[in-house]
């Protein structure tokens, strides 16, 4: 809405050009990349992004194995959400709960048989999706600016949080 | 799936370091500021990130009205959750739906006077979250960059779309 519209006597910092140009490219450019990845990984693998994230974490520790709290943390999801993605997931057997002696700090989720297979097949064909909808198509000074920014907004967001 | 589309199956093309962290960048730095920016545009009016694109899409229009058909094209929307969404802004008196004499391109949407003031209000709020949240954080330099990318990505995806 243009500024002559609003008489707002605050004067409201519009955004100038080169700013609106970058935030519509923001809030364009992650859903349609995402749809292009997240499609391949149900064509290729039969898996949703939510059970791609869960196998790959798993399949990057010692023993294939992950205190449930501790994955939450990771994954910056809540406790119920995980919990029901992993219930789905250990429905089509994939990974399993399991109790650990009472430490007081809860049950692990470990990868299966069929869930090591599952991601190790399912690993390279999501990474060439990933380099044909993304990371091929960019420069490395392009790729420089997003990890920058990543680390950026990430830190900054930390501050926030803990300071409110 | 074929040899072709799937790259070379005994090398997968791993990503390098920098490309993982622009990978794991572009991952999770979305959902976080516009979870924030979605969370002040509620505080601040009342407003759902859709009702916020909307009004806005409106409100920069002549009259302050467009054919539903057109608005769902130009937000990438299907007819289906656009209509679901004016529905639902209707009852709250922000928008009305308006016959045309039929000349085959359908309704239009309408901001009511209601809708006028609510988006006038909302804009100015709006626009500090997100220079908050996201725009006053980046380097001008930075935010050419996400610009850019967004313009390759669209592009290369209008070509994608229409070679498919």
């Amino acid at each position: 809405m243009a500024e002559n519209e609003t008489g707002n006597e605050s004067a409201p910092r519009w955004l100038s050009e080169p700013e609106q140009q970058a935030w519509y490219a923001w809030r364009r450019m992650f859903p349609l990349v995402n749809a292009d990845i997240a499609r391949d990984l149900t064509q290729d693998s039969g898996l949703s992004e939510a059970d791609y994230d869960v196998l790959s974490v798993l399949g990057s520790t010692d023993g294939h194995r992950m205190r449930i709290s501790a994955l939450a943390v990771l994954m910056q999801w809540s406790r119920s959400r995980l919990s029901h993605q992993l219930t789905r997931m250990e429905q089509r057997g994939i990974v399993r709960r399991e109790e650990v002696a009472d430490d007081g700090r809860g049950a692990e989720v470990v990868l299966t048989e069929q869930g090591v297979t599952t991601i190790m097949t399912a690993a390279p064909l999501h990474v060439e999706s990933v380099r044909r909808h993304l990371i091929d198509i960019l420069t490395p000074e392009q790729l420089r600016t997003f990890a920058e920014v990543g680390e950026l907004l990430r830190t900054r967001l930390g501050v926030e949080r803990k300071t409110r």
